[in-house]
């Protein structure tokens, strides 16, 4: 075990995408835990979108403070127990930071859990597919979109963790599913492994004519991760009762604008335009993991992930993620 | 009975505020039922916001065409029948057109109704409490307001025809109610009459503070009717898990832009903004009329009419929506 438990500090709030300075890499002896602690090892790091945001503004989190190590969502292994709810060995998921260590006290306070043993499931399953990813697919899509079948259901950041899963939710009911994702081969991914009946990609010039002909009855549900021009070009393709199941804003993260949406369509189509979180269905994370774990096991559900080696690549991967970088899961192996 | 069949023609689509011309006065003879037919004159019109939608675009109805008599929401008393369906005094309701006589033929295709006996219920509340407007009320906000007892209601156009009556449905439930007019009057009678727990003068220079000050614990529930500035600051006081019930955008009717809603506000605020029209609802209309015909025998539902004499003054009292000058619902007796 290392005796230096690195960390990323937030210095100053990004304008736009990371820029080097945003965060430091700084090194901080590895805590020792005290009676009721125990250390864990952070082996997985979640980068999310949502980072961008909890570096910039107060939203259903408080942003981060300057000086703090950088949020994340991550997998740990306890290496050193003095609490009687954890061993050495034990796998633990939920809200830590960018560095090496975390201390473990009272785990409920936040928001972490203790990962079960799952056969033929990956460590890092659980924060995508099994994880934050699928969780927010499945809430998003059951409680919001209600795909019927026989709908079209559209997805933006279709390659994406949660964009893959919520497509691949929909084609389990029954949809028609077209995605929309910004590079061949990530269309190739989501029609010909994951089995979407359409992918656009919205870098081809004439990308709105073949979202037009990939949806010839138009378009009930938007699974929406992205706002702005494409999300646009998908509300003038809604059907009378559409739903929008709004899930993220990327496009706005980097300019500060996420976009508005026309009253007049929403009232004259009777569209619902729902926001959530996924951390408002903690209550149901049991429900819908269960459920998520079944599709994979019988194998109708598929992820992929994009691995970045190395806690100091961390703002990389970050801005890759604005930048299209990944394909499925983005996570950092420390 | 005259032997002259007034009618307003649409000559041409307004721009703005409707302008003389845009409908013209004519008249045709009566006309004459033949077998399966029934002739019925039209005693009251209902005059809505959604008239002008009418005139202008297509929407959830097509547009009215030019040349074709302006259509509206009527009652009418059957005056000859030879149709086995109706007889000389029978009474409906539906869609009809500004003009003193109907034709009835096959009623269901027209959306017309036939309107039930019912002691101490005036002809006209069957085009306002317990007709379009209460049925607007009704299911806008037991489908999408959901109010839940404790929670804080802002209405705006609150002293209007469906705006009045929705507001009376969140104190049925428990709810702080606070409404949105631009007449002291009507603010008095919001609050004094139907028992709103505060109501704001948009029209005072300090009405953002006034609002502010209404709604101590933010806002849960928005029946919106108007939109644009007002609609706005409302949105900025409203809490995590809000919703928008989007009945109509009367401040953009006659500017063509009925306003935009911030993505980003949705979703970090995890509101649902959904758009709705009675009509969806057509086949629950008897389950609503009678819940809200018992709210009104039993004093929980009060109304106002605004009462326009003659059928040549239909176009000033569409014009009146939109400059405020009715309380409650507005009615042209032919």
């Amino acid at each position: 075990m290392s005796n230096v438990n690195r960390q990323w500090i937030l210095r100053s709030r990004p304008k736009g995408m990371l820029a080097a300075g945003d965060l430091q890499l700084t090194e901080a002896p590895v805590p020792s835990p005290t009676d009721g602690q125990a250390l864990a090892k952070v082996k997985y790091l979640s980068i999310d979108p949502t980072m961008r945001v909890w570096m910039a503004v107060d939203s259903y989190l408080p942003a981060v403070a300057i000086g703090e190590v950088m949020r994340a969502i991550g997998f740990a292994e306890v290496v050193e127990s003095h609490h009687k709810g954890y061993k050495k060995g034990d796998k633990v998921i939920g809200l830590m930071s960018l560095q090496d260590y975390v201390i473990l006290d009272g785990a409920e306070k936040r928001g972490l859990q203790k990962v079960p043993p799952v056969p033929f499931v990956s460590d890092t399953a659980f924060l995508g597919v099994l994880g934050g990813n699928g969780l927010t697919a499945y809430f998003g899509m059951m409680e919001i979109g209600k795909p019927q079948k026989g709908e079209t259901l559209v997805v933006s950041a279709a390659a994406g963790a949660t964009g893959s899963i919520a497509g691949q939710i929909g084609k389990i009911h029954g949809c028609r599913v077209v995605g929309i994702a910004g590079t061949d081969e990530k269309c190739k991914w989501i029609t010909e492994d994951l089995g979407f009946d359409a992918a656009i990609n919205y870098k081809h010039p004439d990308w709105k004519e073949k979202l037009a002909a990939a949806t010839p009855k138009g378009i009930d549900i938007n699974f929406e991760n992205v706002g702005g021009e494409i999300m646009q070009e998908v509300l003038n393709r809604m059907n009378l009762f559409g739903r929008v199941v709004l899930c993220g804003l990327i496009s706005g993260y980097t300019k500060g604008d996420p976009g508005l949406v026309s009253l007049g369509l929403i009232l004259v189509k009777r569209l619902k335009v729902q926001g959530f979180i996924v951390l408002d269905f903690a209550s149901r994370f049991m429900e819908a993991a269960t459920q998520l774990g079944k599709w994979k096991m019988f194998g109708k559900l598929k992820d992929r992930e994009t691995i970045v080696e190395g806690l100091e690549k961390a703002p990389d991967a970050i801005n890759m993620l604005f930048t299209g970088g990944n394909i499925g899961k983005m996570i950092v192996k420390t």
